[in-house]
């Protein structure tokens, strides 16, 4: 018996719960070899010599496949909560198109990030400006990851009603991203540590404007175009009430990814490499994270005088690329229990997402779905790495 | 008597004919400050601390105003011809913002690759990047000015019929210059020489790419959509021939763009320093210039030994930071009468282009018309600097 490619044993399935999962990211990888012909295949028609032709498959093949892929895969997946039935093959190819388009938009902000900020590893690789033929080409080919996000746009999508619409998100998205990349290059500097520029309120708008738009409401926001979802209709529940989905899902998913962020940067501090899969450096590298600004904004039950210490340890410690201090931080942190503080906004935040999401009207036409939210939620909290 | 502020007596007309340009010039200078106190106040609406708001305020100001804005300018001048009229102070507005969009892809162009050159100074100052405070954020705030053109047509063209029309050129000129910045930087990097990599062919590539398609059909094709030309219509002269106009556009200003850096390659070799207003490094910099090209293709009247002979003097001396290799250089390119090899292509070069402007039917309706070529071909033919 001939069995075709996607058939799984249902045992198999029972034991092996992930496995639908990796069976999603693989479709979604296998988009890519296609994604790349069609951009090989343009500059080639453009006359472009063999190895500019190389050269550009390299990048491609570099840095663009071989993250998490959440970012694109949340384009397909948020688009099928929202379709609510089967996608079409055709539906699939575009979704994972726009997805793509999403991994390219991070691909290009990762290869110039690495540059600016001298980094030596991505991904389990030295970062691509690391390679010695690459140096600082790396910047011209970062801006032609990005330059293929609106290739593929055009190339696939100038026949939809949406098409502006996705320009501009696409637009939109890099220019509040560059925003927050500014802001975070000149609040935390590696080589200058001034812990006095850093406050909760400037991590909260690095986090929105650096990773949140991008990471969360882009991909969200895409599929909603995709799935023809208006700017405003009438509450299905209360019908004087008007839905302005894309405001609601806008709001939630900056919370989100500035639940992620704080996750993010609490695991860099309090998880042990072997579980988190990396070294934490947030305290060595001067990060603007969420754990220093905390400590920072601590007040609590502490004498004056102790407040007075702590911040002279901060000040002397945060930001040295030396362990003996990354230590002493650390016993401040733990001192602090930034760990509890974590816990309680954890807790916290999740029961108003919850709330919030709740709240999203749904009925049986076209409209937003609270499960876009809870399944982004879902993977996030309690999260270990 | 008052008189208004453009008042020019006609005998200072008569003696400075150089003074309605310099008008021009200040008339589209003084659009400037609008384009940023848009960009501004649109960061500053986004919550931007003040720092970030000062920091962008700063990367306008340095990087955008300061060159010889032909390429801006050229968009209005254009316009002008195709509308025939005087334009009203809101068509000069949008054509000068078009300029402007024009001049903000070309900064955006210049800071990132002075960072990639490793360049010392650019428009008679030190490059963005090599202000201490700055470095590599550079990459940034080049993101950024490349996504204020986006901001800026989004905020004025939004509801035109050919917005699209603007997202899509811009969009595929970008890529088009990334294109010939990557051939450029695998073929010249200017620390590992290599002359068999050199060619003709692959110096018109370079050129066409990296600097034509943004100098010069960028700004004519703006104001073609801005003047409402379509896509095709029938010849005024032989109605059963149809005009192609933005084929004809690009035809002509690519050989126009090529012309103009084969004149500036040749300029830096040729004309003195205290003429050309700064000092010509191409050869000590290892540049893909025409010059040396030209040199590499001579075939002429030379013997075999002789051929031979100058190639080793040229591998061994191009490219190599030495005043000493550079004179050796220089002596087999005046052997090989580059001067005389130029004349020609100029020469010729202008009479093909001549006749092809002149070939372009005019009629009394909307259509492309032979002045928005002869004005760019008049500016460059025997130019000095």
């Amino acid at each position: 018996m001939v069995r075709p490619l996607n058939f799984i044993p249902s045992c198999l399935l029972l034991l092996a719960p992930q496995l639908p999962s990796a069976m999603a990211r693989q479709r979604f990888e296998d988009v890519f070899p296609c994604i790349r012909s069609e951009l090989i295949d343009h500059i080639t028609a453009q006359g472009m010599p063999k190895e500019a032709i190389q050269w550009y498959t390299n990048n491609l093949n570099y840095n663009v496949p071989g993250g998490k892929l959440n970012r694109g895969i949340s384009v397909v997946d948020s688009f099928q909560v929202l379709k609510g039935t089967t996608l079409t093959e055709d539906e699939y190819q575009k979704a994972a198109i726009l997805g793509w388009c999403v991994e390219l938009l991070q691909a290009f902000f990762l290869v110039s990030d690495d540059v600016m900020d001298s980094s030596i590893t991505r991904r389990g690789q030295p970062c691509w400006y690391k390679n010695p033929e690459v140096g600082l080409i790396a910047i011209n080919d970062a801006f032609m990851l990005e330059s293929a996000i609106y290739h593929l746009i055009k190339s696939r999508f100038r026949q939809e009603s949406y098409y502006v619409d996705l320009l501009e998100l696409f637009h939109e998205t890099t220019y509040q991203t560059e925003m927050g990349q500014l802001i975070d290059l000149i609040t935390a500097p590696e080589d200058h540590v001034d812990l006095s520029k850093f406050n909760l309120t400037k991590h909260r708008l690095i986090v929105v404007y650096k990773t949140a738009f991008y990471s969360f409401y882009l991909p969200v926001a895409l599929s909603m175009y995709m799935a023809g979802i208006p700017d405003s209709y009438p509450s299905p529940v209360s019908p004087n009430e008007t839905v302005k989905p894309f405001d609601v899902a806008l709001s939630i998913l900056l919370q989100i990814g500035e639940y992620f962020q704080i996750q993010d940067d609490f695991l860099d501090y309090h998880v042990p490499p072997e579980l988190l899969g990396k070294v934490g450096t947030d305290i060595l590298d001067n990060k603007c994270s969420w754990v220093i600004n905390t400590a920072l904004a601590v007040r609590g039950t502490l004498s004056a005088t102790r407040k007075t210490e702590i911040r002279a340890i901060l000040d002397e410690n945060y930001g040295r690329k030396d362990g003996e201090k990354e230590a002493r931080v650390k016993a401040v942190l733990k001192e602090l229990d930034i760990a509890e503080i974590y816990n309680e906004y954890e807790e916290g935040v999740y029961a108003k997402l919850k709330g919030e999401i709740e709240k999203i009207p749904e009925g049986p036409g076209l409209g937003l779905r609270r499960d876009v939210f809870t399944k982004f939620l879902g993977k996030i909290y309690k999260r270990q790495k």
